[in-house]
């Protein structure tokens, strides 16, 4: 009992900060038990048309099955019931006309008709193309089968038809007037919302994976369900996977947004709620990146530290460049802004050219030449990593090269021997060199394996510059929704300041 | 008109087909059809208890709500019709009993009571937790209203409970009766199907990938459906986006299996349907590599096509080898068998150690010497190379490498002098040899551009490599899964064939 006590507790305590959090919800609900409310004041009606409060059963039945959280989804809801209800009557009439006409064989026509028009919907309704208008194929076989019953009662199925159609719009019409006129709650609205919120997310995302993988955050387990692709703790994984699982929660709200009327911010007739859609869908496309690079954090096969170190600025400097894209592009959206003039993605672009000029300039680090044929490279690399090494006051540069260049068949101890053997090698035949290479190939897997950490790192980098180059996208399509939805010019008393920081 | 006909026949043979690819559907319509007629049989009731042909609209009513396409759904709908009807009884009576008891203000009482229920169902039903009763609380509020009306229209509380109760009741007996003992449709046999499905897909989206990325496939113009994460025609794409896009689906289905008794290849309680969905997680986490290895495809930067080919064999393998573990996998999925005995990724990893070790001892074809500050390496490799070229017959192994040798500071003519250079440098200053390369860098964007070709290889690869390690995690959970589910053991009389294969 006390566990029973406790827990109830904790649920108040749950409910009481949801609606702290999110009053949209507790206002939602009160609007829902007003309109309710209102409606059941039918059950009262004592004027003329007496069976209006006999029935008056339908109108809160509307109200319960119409009204729906946003205004797009009670449109859409409403309409469901609208022509489900409007078929229903049209098709009732017909058969009820029918089941009179056959006299005594009345209740299997019903029975039969009752049994078509249950299959019907039940089979249409499983159509793709019908997915939206699920609901109103309930409708439809509800009122039928209504319809049917009460006329059948009481003989008089053109007076039962018309009273309950009746009911049935007075409900719809509470809803829709305590929906709209009482703090409106717009799907359009949060679908906006939802997507600047995902362009905040993968910013976050993507300077965590940056930031982390510099300073070789490493798993000690990772958690299984970042394995099994599950919710878990870890906010890094947490935003990326909140941008990529969107989809579902976009489309539908999408599908109430069309619904919705002009309102506020949105003030154009067809607004184009589809290009949001498509920003997010670009959106997402760089996400996967950042998922991928998310995968070089967890993978078992690590780059040095070290090597990490020599192109850390470079590397720091692309994730804080496309993380500051991703919010200006964010922060754009939400205050509907056209971009300013200039090149958002010139620094990005920059900063990705040094990091690839980096790489260009320094991509033995991102091998591993132990294993080359020409054996004497590293030698040169190991000095030139010497001299480096006392110019940047590092330990090692790449722990790969300097762990494994004893191998005694491939690097010779002085500068002269490597020549020689170059010159030997030039001459050599090829099947002298395969003989070589299989020699030192039995039993090294260790070596493979630093291979693979080496050329790691590589794979980050380009993974970053993919991502940059996914930026393109989402900064075409944004400048599609700006376009069609009509956004207004940037700032002016900012456009200085843009313009300095765009060099434009 | 003309056109409305056409419409109308392309719907309804569009309708015929969706029948034909899919018979449950058409069953499931004719059971939905068959429940509504054996309810509507209640119309005619003529026997004691005369409200019931009166009421009769409840059973209608409960069958239209409760009657799912899959046991699981038809269950958890039942379920929370049940529990909310159960509960609004109690309080339509301790309220009904309350207005009686105030005398005047009973209107009030009713009304402020279906005010404050209306309230808090909406508003509980809002909380996460709460989601998959979200249709208990609708019917819970309806139940409500249905019986303050029904009761303060015959002042008849109890009595108007009880026959309602008992007309729910009933409807839901036929709903569970017809679902299950007619064709019953199961959602634990169409998760198995979807987790079956998304192996098979994965396999080919693989293949695919490798093979295209080895026949140097190009989008002449990426879709840009593909670009914003849509769906397209494109096969490839298409298999992996439905396995990323599984997720919400499998959730509902895991939702409604975990409502379904033992049944067929099912036979254990708590069948563990749960880890279905880790399996399939684990198959997601593969299939983001997998994505990435399409974003290699997709990317601008390309590497070139002979480098492509001298990694071709090993890439090859390592794909077919994966594909091969994947559908493996998803055949014994399929058979609910266990694995074979011996390692079943062991050719994969070897494939992928070929791999590797190819990488090992060609990386020098995966970065652009051309501006190390070692120049004469690239001497070296060109002889190299060179050499290969003849034993191979290829025009050039590396694009990158021969084009861009020709920079006068970085690659003297002669071997002789590169030796000479070699020495040179050694004594040479730091100062002097960020000089030398100062002096190159000078819009040379085209040649940033050949090292990021030169190491997209490399990218590719170590997603591959990367991949067949994600394998692991799917094998890890398939054994968890066919150990919990009690799957049998691998087919007697295959396991020869399955030793030889494995090597056990």
């Amino acid at each position: 009992f006390k566990n029973a006590c406790k827990y109830l507790q904790d649920f108040v305590e749950e409910v009481w900060k949801m609606g702290r959090s999110d009053p949209r919800k507790v206002i939602f609900a009160m609007k829902m038990g007003l309109a309710l409310a209102i409606v059941s004041l039918l059950i009262f009606w004592k004027g003329p048309y007496e069976n209006v409060a006999q029935y008056s059963i339908w109108a809160i039945l509307t109200v319960i099955v119409v009204f729906e959280f946003s205004i797009g989804a009670t449109f859409i809801k409403g309409f469901n019931r609208g022509l489900g209800t409007l078929c229903a009557a049209i098709l009732a009439v017909c058969f009820s006309e029918l089941s009179l006409l056959v006299g005594k064989w009345e209740e299997v026509v019903i029975v039969i008709s009752i049994f078509l028009m249950g299959f019907c919907s039940s089979y249409l309704k499983l159509h793709p193309t019908m997915t939206p208008y699920e609901y109103g194929f309930r409708v439809f076989i509800l009122t039928y089968c209504i319809l049917m019953v009460a006329g059948n009662r009481t003989r008089e199925y053109k007076e039962a038809i018309i009273t309950r159609l009746a009911l049935i719009a007075a409900g719809a019409g509470v809803c829709f007037l305590v929906n709209i006129f009482i703090y409106p709650i717009w799907a359009g609205e949060a679908l906006h919302g939802l997507v600047v919120k995902n362009f905040k997310d993968l910013a976050t995302s993507l300077e965590g994976c940056v930031n982390g993988y510099l300073k070789c955050v490493e798993y000690e387990r990772i958690p299984s369900k970042i394995l099994t692709y599950q919710a878990s703790d870890d906010p890094l994984y947490n935003s990326y996977r909140s941008v990529v699982e969107s989809t579902s929660r976009e489309d539908t709200l999408l599908g109430f947004a069309i619904w919705e009327p002009p309102h506020g911010r949105y003030r154009r007739f067809n607004y184009p709620w589809k290009s949001y859609i498509t920003v997010s869908g670009a959106l997402r496309h760089c996400a996967f990146m950042v998922m991928a690079l998310h995968g070089c954090i967890l993978s078992e096969i690590q780059a040095s530290p070290e090597t990490r170190q020599v192109f850390s600025t470079e590397l720091r400097n692309v994730g804080a460049e496309g993380a500051k894209v991703l919010r200006e592009l964010g922060s754009k959206l939400e205050k509907m802004e056209k971009l300013s003039p200039g090149d958002i993605l010139k620094e990005v672009h920059e900063a990705a050219d040094q990091l690839q000029e980096k790489i260009d300039r320094r991509s033995y680090l991102l091998v591993n030449s132990a294993r080359w044929e020409i054996g004497r490279l590293n030698k040169e690399l190991k000095e030139l990593e010497d001299k480096e090494n006392k110019q940047l006051g590092f330990k090692s540069l790449s722990g790969t090269l300097l762990d494994l260049r004893s191998d005694p068949v491939l690097t010779p101890p002085l500068p002269i021997d490597a020549s020689k053997t170059m010159f030997t090698k030039q001459v050599s035949s090829p099947a002298q060199i395969s003989l070589n290479v299989d020699s030192c190939l039995k039993g090294d897997e260790c070596r493979t394996y630093e291979s693979a950490r080496a050329l790691s790192l590589a794979t980050f980098a380009s993974l970053l510059i993919e991502f940059v180059a996914r930026l393109q996208n989402i900064v075409d399509s944004f400048e599609e929704l700006s376009e069609k939805a009509d956004f207004k010019g940037p700032n002016i008393s900012r456009i200085p300041t843009a313009k300095k920081r765009f060099g434009a």
